[in-house]
C-alpha cells in the first residue's frame, strides 16, 4: 500500500469536488489501486469548507510555507485559479520536493517551463491532465498510449461555453447574443466571457496540447485566434444547408518539421466525429503517424468530472517510479518553425448589388491569388443578393488579401463573413 | 535509462508491426520515455520474417522455454493469435516472472483468471490494450484516468469488420450479402465471417472491458449475443427516417449492483456521439459516477495501430514500479447478479394484410405486455402493407412474449425484424 498525503490549496467548486471523492472513494481506490490518499492540509480563506467536508480544523494551513514545511504533505493540488499566488505556491511546493496536480490552464500554459525547472531540481511531478478538457483524459492518452507514435495533427473542442453557444445557435437557429445572455443566465458562460469566447481559454489549452505533441514549447501568444462572436445564425443556416456544423476548433499541425497552431471558428462536415460533440462537451482528435486517429471525448468542466480528473492524477503520481521529465519544453518554438500562411478551405458570405458581371468580378480576384471555388450559392430575389462561396484549399494570406480586394470592388455591398473549413 | 528486452511471438502482420516500430522508434523513445526496448528474441516458423526486419538470426528461439530461460528477456509480446498454444506459452512466461503483452483478445477473454493466477505469483505484469479496439486506448483510460469512478455503463463499436459492413449498407443502401462478399474481396471481412458477424468478437472485448468495469469476472458466454446478418436494407432505410442509426453495440450496465451485458444491433439516434463512427473505426463510450461520459475512438484493427498499442504497453509496463494486480477477476459474476431480462426500446418491423382491425390486435398485445408505442409508420398503398412501430422501455422478455403473440395473429404476415433501440 503506498501511502500519500495530500494538500488542497482552494476548495472551490474543483478543489471541494477533488476533496470530496477523495474522502468518499478513499476505501475503493485503496482496494483497486494500491492507494492510500490522505487530506492532510488545506489552504483556504473560509474555514467552514473544511468543516463542511467532515474534515478537521487541524489540517487547515496558514500560508504555504505551512505545507511546503509539513513533512506529511507528498501531493500538492492547486485549485486556485488566476496567476498568482497560485504560480508562486506550486514553485515553493516543487522546490520543497512535493509532486504538484493542477486544474490552472491559464497559469499551467504560461509558466509551464517555470514549474517544469523547480521540479528538475529536486525531482518532484508535474500533473495537469485537468488543464485541459476538465475529465476527457487528453494528457493521459497522449503520455501513456501513444509514446509510440509521431503526433501529425491535433484538432480539439476544448471550450465548453463556446461549444454550448455554437450548439444552441445550431439547434434553435438563434442569433450569438440571445444565447450568450441565456447561457450567462444558467451559468454556461462568465459574466465577463471574453477569455471563454474570444479564444483565450483554447489556446491556452492548445498550447499545453501542442507542447506535448510536437516536443518543442509552443506559448498562447504566437497561437492565431479568433472568437465566436462574429458567427451569426445566417452563416449557421447556410452552412447546414451546405452540410456543415460550425465549431470553435483549436488545430496544431506539424508539416515538414514546421508548426502551425490556430484556435477559429471552423465549419465541419457534419459527419465529422467531432461535428457531433455538442453543449458543454469537450474532445480531442489527435492523428499518430502508427496509429492513426484517435479521439478521447468527455465533461470539459464540472466540479466532479474535474475532480475525478485531478483525482486520477493523485493516484496516477503515487504509482510512478519516476515522473516524466520535459527538458524540451525549455527550446521555444522559433518565428521560422512557426507556419503562419498555413492552408484551409474558406466560406465566404457576401452580400452585393444583382448587376451583370459581379460574380465575374470576385472569380476574377480570386483568379489573381490562384484560389478555386468549390461551391457556390446565389440567391435570385432581390436588388441586394447574399452570395455565399466555399474555396479549394487556399493559403490564409492569399484569401485575406483577397477578400481585402473583393471589399473594394464595385457592387459588393459587405463581406459579411469569412468561416475557415476543415475536412 | 531502463533498459528491457522483448521477445515476440508471432511475427505475423501485427507482430510484424510491432518489431517495425520498436526498431524504427528506438531513439526516440529512449529519448522521450527513457526506456531503451530492444528485441532479444523472437519465436517464429519463418526466419525470413526476422532477417526481413534487419534482424539478427540469432535471436530466433527454438522453443518458448528457450524463451523463459533467457535472462535477458523482460518482457513477452503474444501476437500468434488462437487459443493454444498462445496460452500455455504466456502462462510459461509469467511463472518464469517475465510480463506479458497480448493482443489475442479470445485466448486473454477466456484465459485471463488463470494468466492472472500465474502472474500472481511471481509478480510479473499483465498487459492488453491491444485486445480491446486495437489502437484506440480504453484499457489505459480505465486503469489511468477514470480510477476514481464506479463505472455505471459501457456502450461500445468493437468490432471493425461489421461497423465496415453496417456503414456501406447505410450509405449505399445495400443488402448485407452484397456488403459482405465486398467486404471479404476488400480484406475487411474473413472468408469465414461468424466470429465478427454473429458478435463473438465483441463479446471477448465485451468481457474484457465488463471485467476490469465492475470488478467481477463477467465470462464472454453469459453475454446476450445476436449478430448482424438479420439486417437488411429496408430496416435502414426505415431507421434513417424515423432518425436512426444501425450500429452493432456492445452494452454493459450496472444497476443497483447487478449487471446486464448484452451484443446485438441497436438504433442509436443520429446525434448520439457513437453514431458517426463509420467504417472500420472504434469507439466506446463509458460512463463513470464522477466524470459522467467519456469516449475514446481510434482505429481498432491494422499492423501499425495494433503495434502502436503493443509498444505503448511495452513503454508503460518498463516504467511500473509495481504490476496491477486484479484478484477480483477470480470471482465469477453469479446467476442471480446477471440481469438477462434488461429494458431498452424496440423497433418492430411487420409485413400485414391490410384489413381493418389489424393495427388493434397489434396494440392490444402490446397492451397485454404493458408495452407502450412511442411511434409508428403504416403504409397504405396495397393489401400487403408494412407496419413499423417503436415502443417505450420495455423488458426484454415482454417483448419476446408479445413478437411471439403478434406473430400469432390473423393477417400478419410476418414480423420481419426487431432491433432494439438505445438512448
Amino acid at each position: 500500500m503506498k501511502k500519500v498525503g495530500v494538500a488542497i490549496l482552494g476548495l472551490g467548486v474543483v478543489g471541494g469536488g477533488t476533496a470530496r471523492i477523495l474522502i468518499d472513494r478513499k476505501e475503493r481506490i485503496k482496494e483497486e489501486y494500491g492507494v492510500e490518499a490522505n487530506i492532510v492540509a488545506v489552504l483556504d480563506k473560509f474555514p467552514e469548507r473544511v468543516t463542511n467536508l467532515g474534515l478537521s480544523l487541524d489540517i487547515l494551513a496558514t500560508s504555504i510555507d505551512d505545507i511546503c514545511n509539513n513533512p506529511t504533505v507528498d501531493i500538492v493540488v492547486e485549485c486556485m485559479g488566476g496567476l498568482e499566488p497560485a504560480k508562486t505556491f506550486l514553485t515553493k511546493a516543487l522546490e520543497a520536493g512535493k509532486s504538484i496536480v493542477t486544474s490552472n490552464k491559464e497559469m499551467f500554459a504560461k509558466s509551464w517551463p517555470d514549474l517544469e525547472k523547480a521540479a528538475q531540481k529536486t525531482g518532484a511531478g508535474l500533473y495537469y491532465e485537468a488543464t485541459t478538457g476538465g475529465g476527457m483524459p487528453i494528457i493521459r492518452t497522449m503520455t501513456t498510449a501513444m509514446q509510440a507514435n509521431n503526433i501529425l495533427e491535433i484538432k480539439a473542442i476544448i471550450n465548453g461555453t463556446t461549444n454550448y453557444i455554437l450548439t444552441r445557435m445550431t439547434e434553435e437557429n438563434a442569433d450569438y447574443a440571445t444565447v450568450l445572455k441565456d447561457a450567462q443566465a444558467l451559468g454556461f458562460a462568465e459574466r465577463n466571457p471574453v477569455a471563454d469566447v474570444e479564444g483565450y481559454d483554447s489556446s491556452y489549452k492548445l498550447s499545453i496540447l501542442s507542447t506535448l505533441a510536437f516536443n518543442k514549447r509552443v506559448p498562447a501568444d504566437v497561437i492565431f485566434r479568433e472568437g465566436i462572436t462574429n458567427i451569426t445564425a445566417d452563416d449557421i443556416k447556410l452552412g447546414k444547408e451546405m452540410g456543415y456544423i460550425v465549431k470553435l476548433l483549436a488545430i496544431a499541425k506539424q508539416i515538414n518539421g514546421k508548426i502551425e497552431a490556430r484556435v477559429h471558428p471552423v465549419f465541419l462536415p457534419k459527419s465529422h466525429p467531432l461535428a457531433s460533440v455538442s453543449n458543454s462537451f469537450n474532445a480531442v482528435f489527435v492523428t499518430g503517424d502508427a496509429v492513426g486517429d484517435i479521439m478521447t471525448y468527455g465533461r470539459g468542466a464540472g466540479a466532479l468530472p474535474t475532480g475525478s480528473a485531478i483525482v486520477s492524477d493523485i493516484i496516477y503520481c503515487a504509482r510512478q517510479v519516476e515522473h516524466a521529465r520535459y527538458s524540451e519544453i525549455f527550446t521555444e518554438i522559433t518565428e521560422d518553425e512557426l507556419i503562419k500562411n498555413f492552408e484551409s478551405e474558406y466560406y465566404v458570405r457576401l452580400t452585393v448589388h444583382d448587376v451583370p458581371g459581379v460574380l465575374a468580378d470576385i472569380t476574377n480576384v480570386l483568379k489573381k491569388y490562384n484560389i478555386s471555388i468549390s461551391q457556390i450559392k446565389q440567391d435570385k430575389n432581390n436588388d441586394i443578393i447574399p452570395i455565399t462561396f466555399v474555396t479549394q484549399k487556399a493559403h490564409e494570406f492569399d484569401m485575406m488579401n483577397a477578400v481585402k480586394d473583393i471589399e473594394k470592388l464595385d457592387n459588393i455591398i459587405k463581406v459579411e463573413n469569412v468561416i475557415r473549413v476543415e475536412e
